[in-house]
């Protein structure tokens, strides 16, 4: 498990000649620092002043508290769904039966490894609406930390996509490429709104 | 130091109501996994393949690995930083005196604050520069990792950026805040030229 690693130990594998970790743990941890801001700026916002807002609060940050968990998840999910896949691409070539077995088993774990990307993308999402709620009415103290919480569920995003892309490139079913292209749509539009959530916060604090 | 922390431990101190860890350390844990994955791709463009740009993808590793501990060191410093602005807040107002001494120590606490986030520009322009360089020649096994390593360096500018904004505004002088302003702007320019460098990897990936 990626949480129990010292953040130097994980970055010293993150830079090594390894496959993993790589952009796959890199958008998790995007997402976990999200959902933790997420999470910071909620229990910050409570007591008298947030009377009418304090049940909310407590919803988003025991949310925000799963999605840290979650986000790390799909660091492992990621590293094993492309283990996966590099296996299947080492199978034997040499008859035709072979080929085809391969070419099967490479298109499962492809499609496979697309769900840990799928997952993290979902996650960032929702990081990016609670996100939006706290700027209306999270504790105005701690307001840079929910742009802070937006652009890393950004980077988990567009992470995320990256890897998408080149999984739904390598798949043949035209059905599959377009059921994952409208996921990938939905993603640069929650980007989108990321990116409304940081100009919010900076127009509050420039006022 | 971050670096010890167990990345758990570290997401749970985020996650705390407490005033730091906060946006000043996830903009430098972004950084960090950004200069690694831009160490792991230089590590991976080695050998006869590469043999052109072996000397200079050494090069870039090894500055990589230090852009790791600079950005590291900066969540530090900002934790520091930041610590030194609340204490000066706290100083008593009580007289004439007093008053001019707490305004003239919150000032030079709060340039003192814009330090480190200028210090994570810096770091994270120089890593968007490398995976520059990186798309050009890099591995292509693992060109999802150089936009990886950009969107990572953009999250950690667009994240600084918000710090140094609530920092221009709290000071009077406007000769420092003009010069701020400028850096702002060249912080600015950096996140377009990263968003560059990952529209380019995905045009890699979808030819």
């Amino acid at each position: 498990m990626i949480g129990s690693e010292t953040i130097s130990d994980y970055l010293e594998r993150l830079a090594s000649r390894e496959p993993t970790p790589g952009g796959g743990a890199a958008g998790a941890l995007h997402a976990a620092q999200g959902a933790a801001l997420v999470s910071m700026v909620a229990v910050y916002t409570t007591g008298k002043k947030y009377a009418a807002h304090e049940d909310r609060a407590k919803q988003i940050a025991s949310r925000a508290d799963e999605l840290i968990s979650a986000s790390l998840q799909t660091a492992d999910d990621d590293e094993a769904a492309f283990t996966a896949v590099v296996e299947a691409y080492k199978l034997p070539s040499g008859s035709e039966a072979e080929r085809s077995t391969r070419s099967d088993t490479i298109q499962r774990a492809v499609l496979g490894a697309t769900e840990p990307s799928l997952a993290l993308i979902r996650l960032a999402t929702e990081i990016i609406e609670l996100s939006e709620e706290l700027v209306d009415f999270g504790n105005p103290n701690v307001v840079s930390d929910i742009a802070a919480a937006a652009e890393a569920a950004r980077a988990a995003i567009a992470t995320a996509l990256i890897t998408l892309q080149i999984n739904i490139s390598a798949l043949k079913d035209a059905g599959e490429q377009d059921g994952l292209r409208a996921e990938a749509d939905r993603a640069e539009r929650a980007i989108d709104r990321a990116q409304t959530v940081s100009q919010r916060v900076r127009e509050k604090v420039a006022a």
